[in-house]
């Protein structure tokens, strides 16, 4: 059986629906923070779908839900990078420590494998564009990002103390539906809040690699089929990036509003711990034979699509 | 004034040292878990040392003792890697944890710059030899590693989302007088108890870099007066290394006893998340003008010799 820590999140829910579609029998494990019951209601019927409201922070419960487990997949984390700047233990606990809880349940189960969605946040505002695997040293500069990389560091050193094996995906910014976090899921907000006025934080020159959500958990599906290292560590991305003054211009398209004002707020950065700038070297994942379907400005299209219905607009 | 946090223990007493020779007020802040009163008996007199039991683990604390403070060396830690496998969440608090509430409480008094003592641990078995500060990817093999990676990541981040200006040093295995732990301790305690027999954990062809506290202790303060970047990253270490079957004829040497049948217990590690080798590219180093004074087998012999009057063999 698949545990999915925050199965019923964003990622983790098009990560429950690819594994249930491969027949596979999954346990979802999550707080309820961010996820939500809904993105998993199509799956009330099938037995082979189990979920738990539990959180890590609680090892009794982790330690509980991993029986039975042969392959972990731990996905849960806070979704918010921007709260990292207020709440400063938030990522702290809900990556490192959730990530120490996980990992040591493992440990008591004898639960052999891992795969670990981590994120290009961990590369901080790199030197090497594009970035790949091997890039160093690596210096993030939000909170979330050093708690990504942080629960990297005891992963590995799981790896090498007590020989399971583990998976790292460091993530480009995955958009799609579902979504409940980012610069799209914020646009589309705020066109609702005002259709005629759409605010950009920063001045729209950052510049990011998105990837469709459904390219995120296919991608990660292939790598755990098609590599076999104690450690395996694998950027993915879609090898091109999209700014953020296009992602406001496609959004404001996909709204059919027209006569929106765009606006900046001016500044490198949209926030404190903001990495103007990442683009991920994904020839590592290419070399696996897997192809995303979608590059960063279509999986950028067809999320605004995909939100403005979920979210609505008017 | 300079707070040295683990300031009573091996390392950071002789940080003390050097900071009072310089002039500076210190505050010392340990748990005394490890740290020795009698590491600092002899700045009993001094009204520019100010020593602080408490617990970096208690934030509040650590917000108390920060108050006056401009410049943070952070060196506390736990000591004794081998205790990480067994106790497998030591590290986690005495590492990561301990540095979060240390930037916490800098973040809340307003103390711009931090010292931290990292490990060569973080590279794990590292495939480039000798091993620079940019190399990766960054595995750590041991939970304390991983502990020190994750500080590094936090360091790193409240640089990037506060502003602080930081200092990363990544100690090779340090050795000198008042060493609390480490093999050639151990091998003198074990001489103690049986004069006549020597085991060594593993086959003996583990090699690390050795560098003398006083050297370590130096080549810190001598960077954090000649780099000011937002975060500088230094390998310490001397450029070579010695194997352990090497030092286990030093300290036999050392130790004046005739006969002693030096064992080996065998295998490639000493104990689990044991790195069989360890050796720091240390150009960025000598760079900047420092030069150690004792290399690798010096320093293994000096510390032989210290040790043995301490620890006293008959």
């Amino acid at each position: 059986m698949d545990l999915v820590t925050g199965g019923a999140g964003f990622i983790g829910s098009h990560l429950v629906d690819a594994l249930v579609n491969e027949g596979k029998k999954v346990k979802v494990l999550d707080n309820f923070s961010s996820g939500r019951m809904e993105f998993l209601s199509h799956h009330d019927t099938n037995d082979n779908v189990e979920i738990i409201n539990a959180d890590l922070l609680d090892l009794v419960s982790v330690i509980d839900a991993m029986k039975g487990v042969e392959f972990v997949h731990h996905l849960a984390a806070n979704p918010d990078i921007r709260l990292g700047t207020q709440v400063t233990d938030t990522d702290l606990k809900q990556g490192t420590l959730a990530t120490y809880n996980v990992l040591e349940a493992m440990r008591i189960n004898e639960v052999g494998t891992i795969s670990f969605a981590s994120s290009s946040a961990i590369y901080g505002e790199a030197q090497q564009m594009p970035t790949s695997e091997d890039y160093g040293p690596i210096v993030p500069i939000s909170l979330y990002g050093a708690s990504k990389l942080g629960s990297e560091a005891l992963i590995s050193a799981w790896v090498g103390t007590f020989g399971i094996r583990a998976y790292i995906h460091r993530f480009a910014n995955i958009v799609g539906p579902r979504g409940t976090h980012g610069v799209i899921f914020d646009f589309i907000h705020k066109l609702k809040k005002d259709p005629t006025r759409l605010e950009v934080l920063g001045d729209g020159m950052q510049e990011k690699s998105y990837m469709s959500a459904e390219d995120c958990v296919q991608s990660m599906l292939h790598i755990l089929k098609n590599t076999s290292d104690s450690i395996s560590i694998f950027n993915l991305g879609t090898g091109d990036t999209c700014s953020v003054s296009r992602i406001s211009e496609i959004v404001v398209e996909e709204s059919k509003l027209s006569e929106v004002s765009i606006e900046y707020s001016g500044g490198k950065r949209g926030w404190a711990g903001d990495v103007p700038k990442t683009y991920l070297n994904v020839d590592k994942l290419l070399a696996t034979g897997f192809l995303p379907t979608s590059n960063s400005e279509e999986a950028v299209r067809n999320t605004a699509s995909s939100l403005i219905k979920e979210i609505g607009l008017f």
